[in-house]
């Protein structure tokens, strides 16, 4: 895993909910060299599902559990699962150039596209303002707000550790939680919690203001880091059917060596749907690599 | 169970392999008078895979293992099988009136197709002399044949009591299995067993030959006895694709509340891409019912 940066995969498959595991899972089947980017720790909506009663096979299986027989079945045909989140995707000729919040750079000939839709609705002015004071990436741009006042509008709470880090750089940094949890603390005393609903980001040529629902931050630049970013960001030229990427009936996208499987591609977000796009879009890339 | 023929069902569902299984479940969780036409002994291909690899969630599953399991999630939820092979299926406005083999007729709003591929190609003048000598159902047809000669092709040993019927009826029933099978012994002398390969079926208004590899045989009737009918036999009007039912991403047919899912909307042909589809045809389906 050391020089995975160096390595160029089969297929880099984007998600570890049903559909991104479901791929790895034919792929490697198929004798082919995988790179599985994700969580360990799968989906926050899988592992809080109650139970899942329609994937065949698994009668009234409780989410944690059907976690577990995914990263059980994983661990049977020795597919690690590499904990990064994408950022970015492109395509450069024959093969595909991925950059994740880690910073790290993957290189793989096919690209499977499988994060769901938890990207949520754009901020106002979010994309007006991405790279102009807006970033998903905190390990990326941190460097850009030494001494710098910022905000972090977190979706989970695994975004904590990124404001922590922001903290190491920055002159102070506002953490505006999207998730309900009574008590966040931080150490550095440079990281200020804020519990109010984001309105807008807005500014000049660069981003000046955050501005809440009840009050105005005055910053320089605004972290947003969601679960997933959305596709038209992720892959610069997919093609969109609404919030979904466009796919066929064999989650081909309009790019080519690229495919899309599971909510991405569009209702229902159903498990069993999401794993049986994998397979297909999994044999699909098998079939563009010949 | 017994007046099965007497209730309008939300759906009815041609098939026991993974795809309709998986469309029975979802549609039961979704509170919809469900029919599963179909065995209970599931799909032949099933018991006999070795391991499927590739179902997310149960790794390395032995093919009667994996048929135990499906079972067992009918099982669970309450879904009977009923055991009968559909024929014929008629779109009647508001309705589906379906017959079967067993010469019941059931009635349902919508109908899922998820019958598989496995009806092969037709034999030469099979299409033609349908309906006038050919026919797919001895429990429907076998009057027809009192004292005369027919012949059964059998695509799976389960048609020998097929034939056993036959014999009841008509004066001579030769017997032409298209499974391996060393010895084929039947009570009465009346039927006799060929081991050869079919040509082609001839005749003039109606079926007068069976064309063998090795001999001819003069017949009044053919019965063509398959796992399954042909989708362009089973449902008229119904648009192909290939030797495919032409669905869109949402496994709706051309025809308003008839749905298809599984192997027979083409390729892959993998038990998880089928189940997904299953999901996704008994949730258009729900879509349909409102």
């Amino acid at each position: 895993m050391e020089n995975i940066q160096d390595e160029v995969f089969d297929a880099a498959v984007i998600g570890t909910g049903p559909a991104g595991i479901s791929a790895a899972i034919t792929l490697t089947v198929r004798n082919k060299k995988v790179l599985l980017l994700g969580s360990r720790s799968l989906s926050d909506k899988i592992s809080k599902a109650h139970a899942v009663r329609n994937y065949p096979g698994l009668p009234e299986i409780a989410g944690n559990d059907f976690q577990k027989k995914m990263l059980e079945h994983l661990d049977v045909l020795g597919i690690p699962v590499t904990e990064d989140q994408i950022t970015a995707c492109y395509a450069l000729g024959d093969t595909f150039s991925l950059t994740g919040r880690s910073s790290r750079t993957y290189t793989a000939k096919t690209v499977i596209i499988a994060s769901g839709i938890n990207f949520g609705k754009p901020f106002e002015g979010e994309e007006q303002f991405l790279g102009r004071g807006v970033s998903y990436c905190a390990t990326c741009d941190a460097a850009l707000y030494k001494n710098k006042t910022v905000a972090v509008v977190a979706q989970t709470e695994k975004e904590e550790s990124e404001a922590a880090f922001l903290a190491e750089n920055c002159a102070e940094v506002y953490y505006i939680p999207m998730y309900k949890k009574e008590d966040i603390h931080f150490e550095s005393s440079k990281v200020k919690v804020i519990q109010d609903a984001v309105v807008s980001v807005s500014g000049g040529m660069k981003v000046q203001k955050l501005v809440l629902k009840n009050q105005e931050l005055d910053v320089d630049g605004v972290f947003i880091l969601r679960d997933s970013v959305k596709p038209s960001q992720l892959v610069p030229g997919i093609e969109l059917d609404g919030n979904h990427i466009a796919v066929d009936r064999q989650c081909r996208t309009n790019l080519k060596g690229c495919f899309a499987c599971g909510d991405i591609t569009g209702a229902p977000y159903q498990y069993i749907k999401a794993a049986g796009e994998g397979n297909v879009a999994a044999l699909s890339a098998v079939e563009y690599l010949k």
